[in-house]
């Protein structure tokens, strides 16, 4: 048995004829690039997509084992350096196939305002794991997307509602996500036909890390990453997904996540 | 006569008794940094505080023979290479002094969307521009800005209408802009007492550049810089300041400038 579900293999199937990525690659439901596939968001993603039995490529500077293909980056200050590493990697793994959906939930946090001594140095860090990941996905997108898909980008609930004074690198990288999303979404973008581009703009994930650094806080009010990979999932498989251009706020109380589109 | 108002002057000043640069400074009615001081609106920027007997110290990739002293900063992919730099030669030509002003006109512009192959090239300049400049500026005016003066930043009116999916690098840069000034107007924000942070918001700029380009435009929905830099000067000086977060649009018709102040 090559793949998890039997349903989907016909019994007089020869695989043997074909190569072992070819047999998955053509038995799989969909298609999806994760950027930031190793990440604790991106993990809990590569996962559900997986268990769903879609091909699954994962972006990131480690490999994730449990993604069928990955694309390695290396840490570089050159923009395009990076974009070119990751546009040739991708066409490798992908062969003349297309992607039903490419999801982009790379992204970090870093505090500081102007007086800050990493102000700067934040600040670049931010852009680089939020804006790099983002235009490098918008430009996969215009190449290898299938018609209809969907390219999601991952902006912040905090950066929405105006300025933020002690992340100031974290408020503009996040800034700069949600207008490319505006753009992404008007007559000219230059993505394949019918394109949905958006973003979700959590507030705190509930993540390993974010439990590690901030422990009295309200767990309840933390979105959980099932919930973000099931979404994501959904939209994927075009099912509740919200219109191009929608920066979608996902608002946790008492563990319940409701969403509220802008 | 050595410099250009004998008003401020006194006739006993031993001028000898002093260095050179030390009795212009302290006869200077105001001291201003002007960011980007050797592009098309900073020249003017440059001319016009000078001829009102401003101090003025210009920061670009070339020097500007007007100003009284200049920081030239070296071509770089890191961001921290140029903050170091641009921090150390400032302090150097401020001595112990405060500005009054600090203005960053630095910025460009570069179109593309999604598809252009120059889409990540064109962002990384955009970035760079708009984005490098703002922040170090910012940084800048947390250490050596008096309390209660200007930070001004450029923005684009573009931007704040949404979308721009022909300068999807431009729209980004520009939107990270409007949020830093956003959060360089609240509480917690690192800067001197009473900080006025804002930005311009252009549509066009009659400059000699956008003149070459754009031959057939209609010049008479363009500002002039004449106009931006007496604004300027004025904000600068304390005269009709708008509040800090102010992103000031600046509306040309029949070639009269309004503000939108948004």
């Amino acid at each position: 048995m090559l793949v998890g579900d039997p349903h989907s293999v016909t019994e007089d199937f020869n695989s043997e004829l074909l190569g072992f990525e070819r047999f998955r690659m053509a038995t799989q439901s969909g298609k999806v690039l994760v950027y930031g596939g190793k990440g604790a968001l991106g993990t809990s993603v590569v996962n559900y997509f997986k268990s769903r039995n879609w091909w699954v490529v994962s972006v990131d500077l480690f490999p994730n084992e449990e993604a069928h293909a990955n694309v390695i980056i290396t840490k570089t200050d050159v923009w395009t350096e990076q974009e070119s590493e990751v546009g040739s990697k991708v066409e490798e793994a992908l062969k003349e196939e297309k992607f039903d959906a490419i999801l982009c939930v790379a992204g970090g946090w870093a505090g500081g305002n102007a007086a800050s001594k990493a102000f700067v140095k934040n600040s670049d860090m931010m852009w680089k794991q939020s804006v790099w990941s983002s235009v490098i996905a918008s430009g996969l997108a215009s190449k290898h997307l299938k018609e209809g898909g969907l390219l999601q980008l991952t902006g912040a609930k905090a950066s929405l509602d105006g300025g933020t004074p002690g992340m100031m690198g974290y408020g503009m990288a996040k800034a700069a996500v949600h207008q490319l999303v505006k753009s992404l979404s008007m007559e000219g973008n230059g993505l394949p036909a019918n394109t949905t581009a958006l973003a979700i703009c959590p507030v705190t994930l509930d993540t390993p890390n974010n439990r590690k650094w901030m422990k009295d806080a309200d767990f309840s009010t933390w979105t959980s990453m099932d919930y973000v990979s099931e979404l994501l999932f959904n939209w994927s498989s075009g099912v509740e997904r919200p219109p191009a251009g929608s920066l979608v706020q996902l608002v946790t109380q008492d563990n319940q996540t409701n969403l509220n589109i802008a």
